[in-house]
């Protein structure tokens, strides 16, 4: 079991890719939020392929359906069940290799785990189409959150072995740079590092290859004192969201695994009484997160994102059912890189996250 | 609200530094279980400071009451709980400076999270000394694992800028290495990186500062399909709980990171059928784990531990009473590293989080 | 918060009578059950409206699609998501009604609590026909049971001041007896006793009143050592998702108020030794749990169904929006007594809560 | 597993009657509340045994110490744990009967579910010794609710045959009602009554039986609006919390059963505008619950406590080792009837349950 998530709000996701449909079921917004379709579509436009010929030139239906929860265009206060249906899809490509695992993928897992039963077709349950309701969710959690003030942002800060030369603590970030980043199918801070990484993007998909890269998020006006010590603290709430993320392999808040060689003189954010007696601190390196509990500056952290395994390159596996070894190739037309797709997903994951906090 | 965890083992923890005591609930072991207090005594004696000239010079009673939940010298499958008692503390020095946060620490966020009544001696709830409790715990999950053939180990990759030439799949890691590992109080692959690992900390702790450093764990013998798709993954319940301890502020899987600047093709674990039928991957760049559930290579991640925010040298802040800029110096004895004592608490959140997915 | 259970099957309920859907979703199912629709359609057949004359008339669409979590006729393991969706029904008659609350409904109460913004057409989230997505979770964990031999099954206990004179304990019921009870839309132990008990329901409706009763439940052949002690006992469980039906306002288990007014020395089910050495109770006052375990005699509890509030006869309520006292005359066709509907609804709950618990 | 509970405020029960010692964590609190220490112990002092001539001679020692979570005696908003230490207790008579369940009892039940490992000494786990820690929990939510003006109150309506000639909906309750019930030993609403009952335990007891009851618990001043549609209803949570507690065969809402027995128009609640402009029911039959949901009138319950299994005269077991029947006698000084020293418990259950649904 693992597809629901949350104290305050509950999600509770379900879908297969080449199912009837994907959705999800949010338990605990608030009543009376307005249910702002145009916003919530152009965040699903954000995620959804074929926005670029940086992704796959395959198109996906995400129109929603809400089932429930919403009554003269707002919230009710009680569950709000969205479905996004599945077009129809050719499935007989994936019939023929459903003995032989895709290296990077979930085929292999999945069908231990499930003994046989799951719905392997396009990755099934493990499919990426699952972050669209993720997406969904997220949509309504910014709206309650940027109501308050709080707004998110994020920019592809490396993409393969590419990286923005900028991060988010060394330009003076503000709310108009994330708000503008947010409407970037390709958000980036140096345009030409940009450049460069959708260069190396279409190299790799010429060479039926494939790249990832990391994210840089920021959230702006979190007050001070929101998270828990220990099992709910802001990394502990957020990671756990970000790694269900199909393809994330690694968090880290602050400066992470750089924080890690710093010593403790450089690590430490001192503070100072700003003009507006408030507490601030003259680094971040911790990410605005202390003991697990927001301080009040910006709340920063990076994800990894590992490049799609569905690569067009022959590559080696097993035949499951003959046992023996084999050589695959994957049919059919794929991202070369899912990186600026994963965005608004990571974005989403994180305002869930911090609506549970709140 | 959070000292609460799990969902088959739920773990409670609580207590404070300078209280009476800190302790933990374990709800959900299996009823049977040989509470061996000879191996338990030996994981906390590895978190236990005073062990070694690089930690701190303090000791700490970290003697455990089993308080229930145990009957001749097995679990009873009812709420086990075991506190550890704190001995008579001398808490002055907090008083003096209960206004003047501590960078690095939680004692800022914790006043206004708390809104002033938690209780800041020696940081209280967020003190170290609470990983007592959660290694107590990992010693009964671990020996059920154990059981099982399934067996942990780690060591320290990295000491500020000093990092270790060997990493897990680096060398021909084996249960041995692991348990040779699991003995050693500053555990390394490379004996000469170790040294200079400790030479840094004690060059540091001259200095009046501290380092942080990264470390590589990795669980042998786990089998195939233990995990979830989505919020209970392997590596979002892990990260949950890795990023609870105190100081951690990265986790990573596999290559993590670097697989992020790897190419689909080099990043994939392409299959093999092994000679005893097994299905198996040449490359281990996914961690041991796909879609979140294992595939039965081994499971290793990197966890990023902060430099001791504890240091002798003076340091800017604010004193919160006044609304006015201050220098703090912080009394007393500190680790100036508290990676080795970091290991056993990082294995233990893993060994419980495991078991909670098994 | 609220639509949401469970620990090893979670389900998620959610929809508003006259909105789009009302649906559920099962996490936690074992990959491989059957899915099979003739059995559940049997299931929900025994909840809908309209299939005797003492019922409404209104003819609900109680077809459900299945959307995830099933491949090939069986659940896949992942989530299982059904959804029911709603005919075009006229809500005008609740628009006019919309400022003045029904007695013994939720219109007050769901009024304040969503502040305004829930939807109150027809009950909306409170509507017995949630029941219907309850009864469709209930059929798929009812065949998991009985594969492993578990048998549940009611009898209309009494209806108002007409009682059933016999109960499951007086008779020898037995496996045959339960499954012809789960047949019957009307289930009675004595046939005469039940002709009377639709008798008052005909005058009831005739009065324009309607009747409520009591439902006595057994589960045969569940294991010795199911359940727990505290919070997830067996009472706790089955009590908290039986009065999460509405209209049930009382829940005992075995002799429940009765065993309260007995001496220690009547109450106490004294032990003996079977013929093929299990151990028995004599009597079993207790209802097959003790300390909140099953004890391995048949589970049987009795469930308090109030009369349905919706009556033809004009009530006083008050003009929420005039702030004056009011007349409320309930127009269109409703139940004169649910009872018999209830029945499925709670075997329904029973079984989800025991599968739950095993 | 089954000693965790709760949202908002989470209870984490352990402890053993004869182990060292039994004991709770609150985990959610607010910090700043009061921790009255003169309050608690009155409010435990309730549920003590060797009260009265009534109770059992037996003394116990529930004086408890608070480990964590409270500072300068304020709660600090992190986990707060109390233990009760066990005095040196006898076991030497258990061991003699431990292959000989006490009918009535858990033994055989906590048996069969631990596997033979549990601590069977008087009652373990299952003891009704694990209700102090319950009532500690009360207290703390006691007091908050107190200090928004919400009060509990209840009287034993029944022991054994004997019953109370009022209820709390046939004389007008009030807060001073209320109060002085609270301080009253053995709390009933008609004197007379109250003495017949006393009369019969006494004669119970001469008889080597023992007797249950009925409790009537009502809450006042409750604000409308607080509960939830379904699984966390006040009627499913009050009730998973009641039926925790060790005797409790049965729970009913407002008329509960007997509501069952009313025509619709007698049952249903109908509505009047107040004086003072609220909205009111003329009857109660619901218990002020409507959806799940309070409705602001009195919320009321009724729980059927269970005679005390432990009785002087001989019953018939087994033995389960030699696989026999046998002849009980168990010896100890026990309680004639427990109903009396339930009546904090039930209080208790109901104020931690009500205070997680605001």
């Amino acid at each position: 079991m693992s597809g629901i998530w949350g104290n305050k709000i509950k999600i509770s996701i379900f879908g297969e890719s080449h199912g009837k449909a994907v959705g999800i079921v949010l338990d605990g917004l608030k009543p009376g939020i307005e249910i702002d379709l145009g916003y919530i579509r152009e965040q699903m436009k954000r995620r959804a392929p074929g926005n670029t010929s940086l992704s796959t030139a395959r198109k996906e239906n995400d129109e929603f359906h809400i089932l429930s929860g919403c009554f003269r265009g707002r919230s009710t206060g009680t569950p709000l069940c969205a479905v996004i249906l599945n077009g129809d899809v050719n499935s007989e490509d994936y019939e023929e290799i459903s003995n032989m695992p895709r290296p990077g993928h979930a085929d292999f897992t999945g069908r231990v785990k499930y003994k046989g039963f799951n719905d392997y077709r396009g990755g099934g349950h493990f499919s990426g189409r699952l972050t669209a309701p993720l997406v969904f969710a997220g949509s309504l959690c910014r709206k309650v959150l940027e109501e308050r003030g709080i707004v998110i942002g994020s920019h592809v800060k490396s993409i393969g072995r590419v990286e923005d030369k900028y991060s988010f603590d060394a330009v003076s970030t503000d709310k108009n740079t994330l708000e503008k980043l947010s409407k970037d199918i390709f958000p980036v801070l140096d345009k030409g590092c940009g450049e460069k990484m959708k260069d190396s993007i279409l190299r790799a998909r010429k060479e039926g290859d494939s790249l990832g890269g990391v994210v840089e998020t920021m959230v702006l006006n979190l007050p001070a004192g929101v998270g828990n010590p220990f099992f709910n603290s802001v990394e502990s709430t957020l990671s756990q969201l970000l790694f269900s993320i199909p393809a994330v392999k690694g968090v880290e808040f602050g400066e992470g695994f750089n924080i890690a060689a710093m010593k403790g003189s450089e690590a430490n954010d001192e503070y100072y009484m700003s003009e507006n007696h408030e507490i601030k601190t003259y680094t971040n390196n911790n990410g605005g997160i202390l003991g697990g509990i927001t301080n009040g500056m910006p709340l920063i952290f990076k994800t990894a994102v590992k490049p799609t395994p569905s690569i067009a390159k022959a590559q080696r596996t097993v035949n499951i059912e003959s046992g023996e070894d084999a050589i695959l190739r994957i049919k059919g037309r794929h991202d070369p890189c899912i990186v600026p797709r994963a965005v608004p997903v990571i974005e989403a994951a994180a305002v869930i996250g911090i609506l549970n906090l709140m």
